[in-house]
């Protein structure tokens, strides 16, 4: 292992912050966590808001290079450090649909399990009917089109699988029960299978 | 002009649909416009969702090809029909850079202008006080960034300009003045100055 110039910002609770870890550990690069101080309000600061003008984490910094959003952060570490290009293929309806199911795990995902999680986990003041609604909605449509595939995008993993397995595994904390998503939790099953799987807060 | 393959099922008052659209023109490509009844739930009908399991506006159909969601359709669409390759580039920070805009427009856009815009035209049940601080917070950080910059990611026009043109355009419609935004005025009057475009709903 060498000096690491890849520096993830993150925090330990943030399931964002764990589609990059997870990303960084299968490509099998070296890399430091940086625990941003969510709690005290550290990533609002204006040091931190010149990493990412939005004030959030994860924050992926690799020498001068700084990306903020855990989906850009997904497809930097692709582009960049997957010598095979099966992380990102280069084909346009393949890359359409990757960018489809990132969209959906911007979209559909945070207003559904990530935010009944923060709910459950952080005590929010939101409204946890909604979120759990467009949870299962979303849980539903998934596990029929998981139905006979093994990965979200063609025949094999792409940082689709990667941008929805986080909160996707995390839905019991949510609040979701997982037992009648067969499909999906085979699918979870693969991710995990994936050479350089690394669990939420598995590196110490 | 010959027969088209490029079918848009959209609908008029959709921005994401506009978005769409924005790209199919400014491409130089023809193609005919199919609008699908919202009002009448046709989006959440057997028949559509066959072409988008989330049963929403806009959905391509390019001969076999269907591409759902709005940036998977500028991300499709750029790859296959832009020779220049400047739509979206293929360098690893500015791809990045753009993803991380596709998620705002996923995210923190829909959360704030998409909602605060439905809410006053469609008289959406939903709390249009958290929309609008979270469309003054997102216009507030875009107006700084763009301050000095003429396109949302590096020196020229990218599918991120596209991406978020449209619902910012229609700030008004959700309630929001756009005077004090000049940046965001300054950039707005870029993408319309783009040979191609398209205002929403000009196409007969």
């Amino acid at each position: 292992m060498h000096v690491s110039n890849l520096k993830l910002y993150r925090h330990p609770i943030s399931g964002h912050s764990h589609r990059a870890e997870l990303m960084l550990s299968i490509l099998g690069l070296d890399y430091e966590l940086i625990n941003v101080d969510l709690k005290n309000g550290e990533h609002k600061k204006p040091q931190f808001r010149k990493l990412n003008m939005l004030g959030q984490v994860p924050v992926l910094v690799d020498g001068d290079t700084v990306i903020a959003d855990s989906s850009a952060i997904l497809v930097y570490l692709a582009k960049t450090y997957d010598k095979t290009g099966a992380w990102l293929p280069d084909a346009a309806v393949e890359l359409a649909e990757i960018q489809r199911f990132l969209s959906i795990a911007s979209h559909q995902m945070v207003k559904g399990l990530v935010t009944a999680r923060a709910i459950k986990l952080l005590g929010k003041d939101l409204d946890y009917t909604a979120a759990i609604n467009e949870s299962i909605s979303l849980l539903n449509l998934l596990d029929e089109y998981l139905n006979g595939r093994e990965w979200m995008v063609g025949e094999q993993h792409t940082i689709a699988d990667i941008a929805l397995y986080t909160y996707t595994k995390l839905a019991p904390e949510a609040g979701v029960k997982m037992d009648i998503y067969s499909n999906i939790r085979h699918w979870l099953g693969n991710v995990e299978s994936i050479n350089g799987f690394i669990s939420m807060n598995a590196k110490k």
